[in-house]
């Protein structure tokens, strides 16, 4: 992400999102000066016996906590539209992804939407990278002393990556 | 919808919509004395040259506004998780639906969802009616002028009245 006079700027924060009504993870990331920090990742869960509006409320609210805890200046949400799911699950995630959306509109963040396969390829040079895989290489690229867990944050690290190294802000060397 | 003493309460209002991103149908009906009055009706669009976050943000906005100008006891909203659609319809329906959720929310109104089997089934004593067949239906029991218009109009006004009857506002005779 340059600055005004097309620099790339010192640090770019990204906030990675892999969108989901039981489980959303996130991983937020800090690039500058040839390195990545991880600043926080998790999961966000909701109730299966709370009703819909109840838990989309809560992830909402949620994800305003985390773009002011975090301050992105972007955040990578994972782009679904090629993945066939069930419809049912395909739905609600539409329903969670829309509110993570929305709350990013409202604190003027920019959204970049990146395909899993997009992120594989970054991470892993095949578009079919396995979870396993997956995981081995966020965590060499992160420097992490295990394995991300669960997936979904292992599925944030890598959007958070990938985002970065788009806006110019080389995550990696 | 009964009062606290378990009677059924004079007048009821009643919101449906009818979510989609490009056109989400709204109705509002207000039941009382074995009648029941329009009090507005219409359509939200958003732009489709506008990015998805900013679709969101008008829809949910607009969604608050209308919650607030009619002040409705309950939100009657299309559930849609039976309907085949195409899949990338579907998830941006997903979306928009779950920002209209998070607002009735917001605004501590109850949602109660319909099938659009189910409204036709109450309008029209068919699950199969065709859409010209519930613009009438809706129209009949409305006293309306002429029949409503768009699609997405009548198809909230008909979930409007359908929940209106659920919660034994009785909407008709």
């Amino acid at each position: 992400m340059p600055d005004r006079d097309g620099r790339p700027r010192r640090v770019v924060r990204a906030l990675g999102v892999d969108p989901g009504l039981v489980e959303t993870g996130y991983g937020a990331l800090e690039a500058g000066s040839g390195r990545v920090t991880v600043l926080g990742a998790g999961v966000i869960r909701t109730r299966t016996s709370d009703p819909l509006d109840a838990r989309l409320e809560r992830l909402f609210d949620e994800t305003h906590r985390l773009l002011q805890e975090y301050r992105p200046d972007l955040v990578v949400v994972e782009e679904v539209f090629s993945v066939v799911k069930v419809p049912r699950t395909a739905i609600l995630m539409g329903h969670a992804r829309g509110v993570i959306c929305l709350a990013a509109r409202q604190q003027k963040v920019p959204l970049l939407p990146i395909t899993p396969a997009e992120v594989k390829r970054a991470l892993t040079a095949s578009g079919a990278a396995g979870k396993g895989q997956m995981e081995r290489a966020v965590q060499a690229r992160l420097g992490l002393p295990r394995l991300p867990r669960p997936s979904h944050v292992a599925d944030a690290l890598g959007l958070a990556l990938t985002g970065l190294s788009r806006v110019g802000a080389r995550p990696w060397p």
